[in-house]
């Protein structure tokens, strides 16, 4: 890969600049979901991502910003996790449970935005290479962001907790479909699960 | 397939009784198999698996038994869940549900029985007829056991519920493996666990 490199992006092709660019963007995606996948979040640098794609570190700074942005970008998650997660934090501690349960369904329960995080999810749970990548989602999405905007004791013990709960739930409601909770009202799961991840985040360690 | 019944399990082969008997065994397996993948466990009948596997059905009860019997021989688990669950359910109510938990912990933190309980549910996460196998035997077996030998108000949403965290504990602890839950000793999980699980099963409806 080290041969390709640098071969610019800028450089004039039959297509033309559009033309090149969106194989760039396309190129530099396939590139970063290759090392994301191998090498995990650490183990991967915009450098080595730009050098398998074959284009100048800036342009994929250009492009995607940060390695958590390109991340983000790779996973094509239909929705902003940062986005759901702003709107979950911003608010009262104590009803923080319910309050990302409600985010989570309102995401969940849409088949648009659901289709596509069945699929990260059954990979994820498959093994390698799909088992890093939704490990790495949930670490640096969802996980850093609740720790970050709540002062949580113990952070990473009580989100992985939180994260049995919710893993859960993904899979008795959406993967496996078993009644009655596959078919309950989203308030109906908040009353009985938001306690639950309540207490995980903030309730004193048992 | 019904032109080759009945093949008679008795019928003279060359690798004498013990050869024909356990390749007939191993025949009707096969076909349980595919009969509860494909119809699920109601639209399977001990009749048609007999037909499939060419055999006289006396002979699948005389080697298996009940239909639930063939069920459980079908996914040739480590242990046998009836087993397991009758020393859960017997003891106070109050604390069924950190029994529940040390129970399943027991199995599922030993490799050995857990491996093929990872290929099971990995199969029944990823879609069909893995998903119908699994529902099949969370509902027959863990979830009519429990129902059935604990008096539970409204008993399929609360096993539902209970569901809902048990495998999120197993998709957290030993499919994503994400830490501190993956590491953490059992008796810390059934502290933290422990209270939601004993919530599902007997907690008044929120």
């Amino acid at each position: 890969m080290a041969g390709e490199w640098p071969v610019s992006a800028k450089e004039p092709g039959p297509r033309g600049p559009r033309g090149v660019g969106s194989d760039t963007r396309a190129d530099i995606l396939t590139a970063a979901r290759m090392s994301f996948a191998d090498k995990g979040f650490a183990g991967t640098t915009i450098r080595a991502v730009a050098a398998a794609a074959g284009v100048d570190p800036a342009l994929v700074h250009h492009y995607f910003g940060t390695k958590d942005d390109l991340f983000l970008a790779a996973l094509e998650l239909p929705v902003d996790p940062r986005t759901v997660m702003a709107g979950v934090v911003d608010g009262d501690p104590a009803t923080l449970g319910p309050r990302l349960l409600r985010a989570f369904l309102g995401v969940w329960d849409d088949p648009e935005t659901r289709l596509p995080l069945v699929a990260l999810l059954r990979a994820g749970l498959a093994g390698e290479p799909g088992r890093t990548i939704l490990e790495t989602a949930l670490q640096r999405i969802v996980f850093a962001f609740l720790a970050g905007a709540v002062p949580l004791d113990d952070a990473e013990r009580r989100t992985s907790l939180v994260a049995s709960q919710v893993l859960g739930l993904i899979a008795a409601r959406y993967l496996l479909r078993l009644e009655p909770i596959a078919s309950m009202p989203a308030e109906e799961v908040v009353a009985w699960l938001g306690p639950t991840v309540q207490r995980y985040l903030t309730a004193p360690t048992p």
